[in-house]
Parts: C-alpha cells; sequence; structure tokens
C-alpha cells in the first residue's frame, strides 16, 4: 500500500461501472430507456453472498464512500470515518456496496449524462426521481451483483430514508435497516428550505432553464447560494458558535464569542464579508459549485420533499412496516436541527406500533446533522457493535 | 370616525416628517450632512410630558405601527395587535412615538434618499449604520419633541436591541427598556441568514452594484429569496406544520400531516411548486419585494450582524449595564428558533449580575419569532399590565 494511504483505510479504490439495457419505469410514469450505475466496492464478498451491505447516500454524496482513488488525493471518501478495515463498517467483515443514484452527477446516468433521444445532456429533461425509484434500481444492482440478501442497508440523512424505504419494499431482501439522523418525511420547513435552495439555482442567470451545459457555463453563484444554505442547517447553531467563535475577548464569557469571530480583526462597515462564518460559507459553497452538478442538486431536493413512504399507506407509516422482518436501527443526534430526534422517534413508534425488532439511540453530539459523517465515538462504537452483532447472526445462521 | 376603522383602532394616522439640519456622526466614522426623519404619534402627550413612549421598529418595519393611513387600507400598521385604545401600549393613557429609522426607506433618510453631494440616489454608498446610530438619531427626535423621559422604549426583535441600547446609551432618560423576542447580539447561525440574505439580493442582475433605481430596476428576485429565507426563520417548524398542514389525511396523526399540503392535490413531477409551504413563501416575498428597497434590507441585516453592546465592555455586557438605572421587561417566546427564549435569558443573566430591576416573561406560543407581532392573550396582557404599572409610577411621582 502506498505511504500515504492510512492503515485503516480501504485504500486505492476503482469505480465499476455497470450498464442496465432494460428500460427503468419511474414513479413519475416516465421511463429511461436504459442506465448506468457508478459503484464501487470494499472488502471481499464471502462464501454464501451474505456479507453485503448496501451504503446509499445523501443528497450531495456519490459512490465514494471510502479511500482514495489516487495516492495523492486530498481527501478520503465522504464516510470514511465509518467505512474501513476495523471500524464501524468493518471491511474485514463485509463486502460493502456503494453506489451513485440515478439522477446523481458523478458518473450515474443522470442530468449531465446523454439524453439518447436528443443527443445532447439530458439536463432539465432528465425525469424526477424518487427515493423508491433509487431503491428500485439498488434492488436491480443486488440481482446483477448476485447478492441475495444484504446483511446491512445502511444511510445517513437521505441515506437513512433509502434504508426506510428497502424495509418497506424489498423486507425480505435485507437482514437489516439502518437510519442515521433520518426522518419518516420532511416537515414544512424542511421543504421551504429546499425551496429557497431550488430559487437560488434557478434564478441564476446562467441557469438556462437547466440547459446550461449546452452553453457550456453552470449556475455556480445559485448552487453556491442553494450550499450556503443548505450548509447552515447541516450545523448546530452550537456547532457554528465553537467553529468560528475561537476569539475568546478579555472577558471570558463560556469560552467563545457566540461565533462571532471576525474575518479581518474589524468590521467593514460595508457589504464585504466580515464574519469567519460568512467567508467560510463562500468558501464551501464555492467549492461545491464548482463539482456539483445544478440539475442533480434540483432533482435530490425533489426527492427529499417527495419522500413519504406512509402515503400508499394512508399516512399510517407502521402500516407500511407492518411486513417488514428485518432489524431497524435508528441513530440521531442531540443538536441536530435538521432531522432531529423527534423525526427518528416517530419512525421508532411506528415500528413500535407494528411490533418490529427496533434499536434506537440519541447521541449527545455538537455537530448538528453532519454528526452523522463524523467519527464521533459513542456513535462509531454503537454502530460498530451493532454490525458486529449482525455479523455473527449471519454467519452463525445461513439466513 | 370612519365606519371601516374598528372601534379599538388609533385611526387614521398623518405621518410627519422631521428635519435634522445638523451633521450626524455614525459609527462608521463616516456622517450625514442632514438628515430627515418621518414619525407617527397616537394618543396625547400629558401636561408633564411624562407619558411618552418610543416604539422601535425591526427589519422590515416602519413608522407605521398602528391605525391606518387611509380608511381603505387593507391593513393597520404593523404592531396593530398591541397600539390602540384599550390595547397593551394603551393610547388612552401613553403618547406613542414611531419612527422610520434612518436607512429605511419609508420616508426617513436612506438609500432610496437623494445624495446631496451627486444629486442622484444614494443607493449602496448610503453608510452602514448602527444600533447605536438609530438610537442617537431618536434622542435627537426626543429633544426635538421636547420629551424629558420616555415612560418606556420598546420594540420586538431589531427593534428590542434598540431598547437595550437606549439603556446602555441614555439610561436616565427612559423609565423602562422592553426588549421582546431579542438577544444580547447575534451568533454565527444568525449572521449566516443574514448573508445568505444579502447574497440573494447582490447576486440578483438587476442589482447593478445597488444603482438599480438610476436604472429604473429593481432586484425583485433576489429580494423575494431574501424575504423567503427571512420569513422562514420567523415562523417555528410547529407553526408551519399547523399552518401547511390542515388536509388531515385517511389515517390521522395528531392532527396534521406535517405542512405537508399539496397545492394541486399531487405532486407534479417537475420543478414547480408541488406544496403549499412553498406557494406561501413565494407570494410573501414577491409582495415583500415590490415594497421595500433592496439596499435598506442590506443596510438592516448589517445593523443585526454589527449589534453587540458587550463590545465596549470588553465582551462583559453586564459592564455596560452598570450605570443603567432604568427597570428592564423581557419577552421571549417558546417556539422562537431565531432569538430564543436563552438568548433573552443571557440579558436577563447580565442585568442580574448587576442587581438591575429586571421582569422576564417566557410565553409559550406556537408562532415562532413572529409571535411578538401577535395578539396572544397571555402575551397582550402581560405587557399591557407591566405598562399599567409604569403608567401608574410616572403619573403619581413626577419623575
Amino acid at each position: 500500500m502506498i505511504n500515504s494511504v492510512p492503515s485503516d483505510s480501504v485504500g486505492i479504490i476503482k469505480p465499476k461501472e455497470f450498464h442496465f439495457d432494460n428500460p427503468l419505469e419511474l414513479a413519475s410514469g416516465r421511463q429511461l430507456p436504459f442506465f448506468d450505475l457508478i459503484v464501487e466496492t470494499y472488502g471481499e464478498l464471502n462464501v454464501n453472498k451474505s456479507n453485503a451491505v448496501l451504503v446509499c447516500h445523501a443528497l450531495s454524496g456519490d459512490h465514494h464512500a471510502a479511500g482514495y482513488h489516487a495516492a495523492n488525493d486530498r481527501k478520503a471518501g465522504w464516510w470514511d470515518a465509518c467505512i474501513g478495515p476495523g471500524k464501524a463498517i468493518d471491511t474485514d467483515l463485509f463486502f460493502v456496496v456503494s453506489l451513485n443514484n440515478i439522477g446523481g452527477c458523478s458518473g450515474s446516468t443522470g442530468p449531465t449524462s446523454t439524453n439518447p433521444e436528443t443527443g445532447k445532456y439530458y439536463g432539465p429533461d432528465f425525469p424526477v426521481v424518487t427515493v423508491k425509484d433509487w431503491v428500485n434500481t439498488q434492488f436491480i444492482l443486488m440481482k446483477r451483483l448476485e447478492i441475495p440478501k444484504w446483511a446491512a442497508v445502511i444511510g445517513g440523512s437521505l441515506g437513512g430514508m433509502q434504508a426506510i424505504q428497502w424495509a418497506i419494499s424489498y423486507s425480505e431482501k435485507l437482514h437489516s435497516a439502518i437510519c442515521i439522523a433520518g426522518a419518516p418525511k420532511l416537515s414544512a420547513q424542511n421543504i421551504a428550505f429546499n425551496e429557497v435552495a431550488r430559487q437560488s439555482i434557478t434564478s441564476d442567470p446562467n441557469f438556462f432553464e437547466g440547459r446550461y451545459l449546452e452553453k457550456n457555463t453552470s449556475p455556480k453563484k445559485g448552487l453556491t447560494l442553494a450550499r450556503m444554505v443548505g450548509h447552515i442547517t447541516y450545523l448546530s447553531d452550537n456547532a457554528m458558535r465553537l467553529k468560528f467563535g475561537k476569539t475568546v475577548m478579555d472577558f471570558e464569557k463560556e469560552g467563545n464569542n457566540f461565533g462571532r469571530d471576525l474575518r479581518s480583526g474589524k468590521l467593514s462597515f460595508g457589504f464585504n464579508v466580515d464574519f469567519q462564518v460568512e467567508s467560510y460559507l463562500h468558501y464551501q459553497g464555492e467549492r461545491f459549485s464548482e463539482n456539483f452538478d445544478a440539475n442533480t442538486y434540483l432533482l435530490m431536493t425533489k426527492a427529499l420533499d417527495y419522500f413519504d413512504p406512509s402515503v400508499d399507506y394512508g399516512g399510517d407509516l407502521s402500516r407500511g412496516f407492518s411486513e417488514s422482518n428485518c432489524d431497524f436501527l435508528l441513530i440521531s443526534f442531540s443538536t441536530d436541527w435538521r432531522f432531529p430526534p423527534e423525526r427518528s422517534r416517530e419512525i421508532v413508534e411506528d415500528l413500535l406500533k407494528t411490533n418490529k425488532e427496533v434499536t434506537y439511540l440519541e447521541i449527545e453530539a455538537d455537530q448538528g446533522h453532519d454528526a452523522f459523517l463524523l467519527p464521533i465515538p459513542r456513535y462509531v462504537a454503537a454502530l460498530k457493535s451493532y454490525l458486529n452483532r449482525i455479523y455473527n447472526e449471519i454467519t452463525t445462521n445461513a439466513s
């Protein structure tokens, strides 16, 4: 292994592409004539093919969940904190499958792919996709990989919603559904923030009704703004106070100044960036806008808004779970205000109502919604111990 | 009185303009050569001139706090719920003074006024103003009105911050400071939301670096977006669930569907507005953008960000209050997440540390930050009883 890759990393990873020739029917009533999925896998599939774990990504994630694409990569995959040898999702035990969902912009068929009908980019003509559509494509991928049953389907945020949908749509095909920092559906406030993000993008003069790639441009300012709004909802007020309040004034007040550190030591009395928090959000937003497709962002926010597995059951999610025979693990974080602990407890309640096996863990953490991506000791230890138990069950039974 | 005006209204009101010829030194180091304030008053000043109450407005408010400008007005002033004969701020007892602050866009000198140096609109050349600057102009207005001491200075949100600043800057000039739904200073999260709002405005192609009025246009889309973001922070998640979740699905789940009412009964599978909450925010944002100046919005958000009266006291606000000899009333609302109850309690703590008279009230209310504008019975009753006590004190003593 190359020196620069840490020893608890899955190492250098090469994504694989899978092509699917059959038309895919979507929840919208539209169809994709064919589609590609880009996939990474970590660890080895065992002889019984019983140790496979499906990792589902959130709004801005992709297939690159762990390891590196090259030895000189600055950053590892988005969930490297939890996936690797000896880590919570232990690649010494599990065969981990991570894909980019359709509608994405990292290699799976999406708005940046060529529309076979026009020979141009799909762009805004790519159909609106739902969590159910994704789970259907993940099931098609599962068959291609000849995996009979997932040891676990796992994800955080929008990824956790996919785990919930799996437990409803293909309950017999997974041993355990693990939903971290999720929600049974978005509230009006969640939807409102998503709509602000969409408006930011579509109001950008470089959006060109979604056909910006044909004009060799992109709505970077709008996407930056959308990401800035999103980013605020990923961090807790407390996390921001800690992150941007390092300067302690001469009167020490609980160790920080409310996150009001200035960028240049004094106020500008103009409309430039005054505070570190502004500078940080600009930087994060701009970096994101250079690497992500605006149409994909629109699609992901709609998938979030539309997710409501209770709709098929007259609003009663517990009825949706009634046929589920998998285990459930739900984890939430105390300062997450995007999908607070109450939202996970709503899912727990619906599971208990229909007498399901459910483990629920509420982690004290300052980091808000983003906590699910971070190596928070109690969280990682609990996830690891739960998954190790699953591993023992699947390898002792041949279920 | 005209039939259409309710009997507990202050009636039809005519604003008054005051011109101030002396240059005004600002916190930024810049100066205004002269300035105008537009003012409304309700009720009668008593012989001792002891019954005057100053009302300070918040981000998007103005001098028109109560009553109507014409009999056919659709809406009363912004704080009509609390100002009027027999209301909390009882105009049968008090002489109420309400002004538009400088930097505003409703008649006081601001970015839409003519810059005497250029003969054009001030626009982006209007100086950044602070809460302290406003309090200074309010003090100048007080002298012009020959009011020796305010019975109370009162405001909600940014208005409450002005009341706090009065208690520090001109403590001997007010009997009581009333700060509702306020904060001692903004946190990093508050600043972050303001920066998103500013970016929305300045990214609009019709912003023209602030000189849009010269081009006879305005950045309406950007201002709409800014207001949408703001509006989300004014409402609680719960308020939104109640407001936009009227449709109960056939399985009744705590009476609503998380605020997920659809606009047209079904999902569009496109990027149109699907949910009522989106439609509402668009409507509110667009209406606002037709009646408010974008440069003023920028100035108001900076005044919020910059407000930190503790800065002059090494970060210790209690030292700022040490010379204050007025009474204090602080009110917060349980579901306000813009300036939650903790923020008011921080002010209370600083007052207690320096042994001040302080009354603090935390009101259970679903409406979030906006609650301060609404006729919530316990809130209005408490405010009324506090102010009536003040009235008795000022009319029995001749202080």
